[in-house]
């Protein structure tokens, strides 16, 4: 029987796969790999991150939809395109595991590449994946919280406003969204006031949403600015800390919120195969066939799909959408019929119906079929087309009762997940950032990659002050290893400065299990402060 | 005015807050503090782990359900009961702030300790936050996407045991629900067959919920069995690894879910403070003032509350359970109020008014003034109870809307958190195991914290085998920094190891951004495998 396998479970994926089961039935083995075991749907993760839809119900479960699908929840890792096979990583992903093919459809999307902007990898919150959203939603509301107690205004200002990058769909829909979130929960944070709270777009075009006609533009540029969000055209950004961004016209924007919609880049698996890229996507024919390469297929936003012969502009190449995904996966299955029954393929061509936004507050952006539409009507059509649009008819249901209950009630601030994830990070400062104080928690261990900081320390006994500098390759903050939970000194950045910083426990852990640190610092102590250090375990 | 401070959000904090704010009105200012934003509703978390309740509805804001008190989201560090200050962390839990307090009110409960058991800690999941029960369900479903694919029958069967430790409350009521996820999830499994699966809870003592009459207790047992529950009791577990435990009777059972309900112990911040503890927790008179404390209270989980005058058997202390927490609560209020105002105090006393069990699969059994009940009724009594008792409307309507869904439609098999988080993490395993092969991806850096391993080697070029042993103290996987992805050799343990384990990403880091690590790794691997590496970024 002819095996078919698709990798990646979005619009793409999860829809090649239906219209595939409609064109084959039982006549072919298909299977769908995809390293979560959920379809998320896109449209609705601004709504996840604003909390008027639970994060478990933006989903629909990928063995749920796909009832004659094999579906195996596994990494891609490599794709062997002579032997016809794609090597995966499932499990606790260690042993790989070769699936065999006989027509193979990569739809495996896009990822984010935030890296030519200095800091922003590391800064600013995606808005790409479920856990994308789910994290933005738990970060606002711990600013909310740390504002409401903080006895610092400067602290309280940065944790108060809030910066969206990307004037596109995404970033217009979630600075709505956000902005929302933030409104409805100020009255269970009695100390801020509303006119604290400063929600900010930066577009580094001329307009925000350009693929929508210039009247619903300006609409919804007014539209954001009448709910009190901030919107700058002709602005990017430059760079990237904790605690600012600096903007393309070099103003500095106090911020402890950045949220990028910006820098999409092909996957690591697209990068890694040997195939034709263009534009940082798999080239196919007008056939969605691979170039060059046999019973290979591609489609969704990895793919280069050209809509005339010939093409070259941007424009004569499909949008990277969900409605031209879903119409390039009916396409790819087609001719996978074709093929297999030794037809000529089906040449995919289609016009877009139209575009909508949702600008929160009750408001939207359509054109469809050529009419416009504004307001409240345009946001009615959104939520309509995308609950009908929406596949599963439990996931229907789950949004509509979330939508309902929305309205009915005041929107929930439980912080149900922690906001940050990484116990390694790197951090970037500018010149004259403070890194800590005195005083502070000894919240981690930092190496410097690069940059210049002070330390400044006051004998606790004599009251003198000391001070030193460390420059890149040095560390500080490893007294941690010495019992040491406040900070003994004040650390500021001289320069620009991009510090790793390891958190307590990881390295705490990793000083009590690893030799060869022990003797670095031994040495280290010895030198520096004169201090005989024994690490435990080895004390007789 | 009146500074009352509480300390912790649990159902001691959260009705000791309600029940001053009943007594007190405006005329004190109160003020709470806890290191989530919210109320757990802790009857509910098996059903979070089973996916019967979303995970954001089973819990509610502490700012929503408190309206007059002042919420303040931090963790506490240390209490000065002279100076009359408690120290908290905020924010990015970075900078000490010291909060006054007239009275205050420690509802702090009890953490965890598995440490006892080698290898408990580091592989068992938990039960007691809200976060662990979602990690709960994410790993369950992992467990039943891993054996749906794998080609590796012992490697099917580990994943398809789960096992709870702790035949209390908490125990039975999750493998309950356990039981029901994965018979209900199965359908979506096709590889499974429902007789590979092993649900098994283990129990020290020689019953089950020993808090309730013997003939409920019997037909727990019976009911769970006749579920296709394994229920061992007179077992506990003496060892555990990510892939098997050994249980108290030496027999070893092949698993990679293991959930502990037992191990409690005071928290970190009360084991820290000044007062005197029995049995783990502070001790309190009958007014439930600390002793030697002036006008300190406590409550809940972290109090050793005394029912009757020198109390001393184990049954002359109040349980650590909701129905005492709450009324607790309510003494501690209205003796704070008495004092306040020069009364004197009042004795705590309650009798317990039943108990009750939800046993999954729409059977209970319940005790309640001195009635007994089993099977359906008793655990729609338990669902009608823990509804009505719930805090909060909107909570209410939540759970109940969640219950209706979960009685109308299949049980979501979304995986909508990831499993694990830790990303340096100790392991342990048996003599004999696998810890990794050739082959395999490599996934981190290990360092032998204690035991032996052995590395077996074959050279790609002249198939040569070589093998050598690793001691505590050395390490291996190191040949990440060299860019291998796949392990070069296998690695078996000699003896029960314990390794700390570091996974790719923050190895790669550390290795990239820390000079003494770079320094030892290069003249590692010039001594050991004659490679000259240098350092990205060093080369010149």
């Amino acid at each position: 029987m002819t095996r078919i396998v698709i990798l990646g479970g979005g619009f793409a994926g999860l829809f090649a796969a239906k219209s595939l089961v409609k064109h084959l039935g039982k006549s072919a083995e298909i299977e769908l790999i995809s390293d979560q075991n959920f379809f998320v749907f896109q449209p609705l993760l601004p709504e996840v991150a604003a909390g008027s839809i639970t994060a478990a119900h933006a989903i629909s479960s990928l063995r749920g939809l796909l009832k004659h699908v094999k579906t195996r929840k596994a990494r891609v890792h490599s794709i062997d395109f002579e032997a016809k096979t794609v090597t995966v990583f499932q499990g606790v992903q260690r042993r790989p595991t070769q699936v065999a093919f006989d027509q193979l459809v990569i739809a495996l999307g896009q990822s984010t590449d935030l890296s030519r902007t200095p800091g922003l990898s590391d800064h600013a919150l995606a808005m790409k994946t479920l856990a994308d959203a789910s994290r933005l939603r738990a970060h606002v509301i711990e600013k909310l919280e740390h504002a409401d107690i903080t006895q610092l205004p400067e602290v309280k200002q940065e944790a108060l406003t809030f910066c969206v990058i990307g004037g596109g769909f995404s970033g217009v829909e979630t600075v709505g969204e956000i902005k929302e979130l933030v409104d409805r929960s100020l009255k269970y944070y009695p100390s801020i006031d509303p006119s604290e709270v400063r929600v900010i777009l930066l577009e580094y075009a001329d307009n925000i949403l350009s693929e929508l006609p210039p009247r619903l533009r300006q609409y919804a540029a007014q539209k954001l600015a009448a709910r009190g969000i901030e919107v700058h055209t002709s602005t990017g950004v430059a760079s990237a800390t904790g605690t600012a961004i600096v903007t393309t016209n070099n103003d500095v924007i106090g911020t402890r919120t950045v949220i990028a919609t910006i820098g999409n880049a092909p996957s690591g698996v697209v990068r890694g195969m040997n195939v034709r890229c263009e534009r940082g996507k798999i080239v196919v024919d007008r056939s969605l066939a691979v170039a060059g390469v046999p019973d290979v297929w591609a489609l969704g936003d990895c793919a280069l799909v050209p809509l005339v012969e010939d093409a070259s502009a941007p424009n004569e190449f499909a949008p990277p959408t969900a409605q031209f995904a879903v119409r390039e996966a009916r396409t790819v299955a087609e001719n996978i019929r074709r093929k297999l029954s030794g037809q000529k393929p089906r040449l995919f061509s289609y016009k877009s119906k139209g575009a909508m936004a949702s600008l929160g507050g009750k408001r939207g952006v359509a054109e469809v079929m050529g009419l416009t539409l504004t307001g409240f009507p345009a946001w009615l059509l959104w939520r309509g087309f995308y609950l009908s649009f929406l596949p599963g008819a439990s996931a229907k249901l789950k949004v509509l009762l979330n939508w309902v209950l929305d309205g009915l009630m005041p929107r929930s601030i439980v912080q149900d997940v922690k906001p940050e994830n990484s116990h390694t990070q790197i951090a970037h400062y500018r010149a004259g950032d403070r890194i800590f104080e005195a005083g502070n928690w000894a919240d981690g261990f930092y190496t410097i990659i690069s940059g210049r900081v002070e330390v400044r320390m006051k004998d606790s006994n004599t009251g003198e002050l000391t001070t030193r500098e460390i420059a890149a390759g040095g560390h500080f903050g490893e007294r941690l290893i010495l019992g040491e939970s406040r900070r003994a000194g004040t650390v500021r950045a001289l320069d620009a400065t991009e510090v790793l910083v390891m958190d307590r426990q990881e390295f705490l852990r990793l000083a009590s299990a690893f030799p060869a640190f022990q003797n670095y610092f031994q040495a280290y102590f010895k030198d520096t402060y004169g201090i005989d250090w024994t690490p435990a375990g080895q004390a007789q």
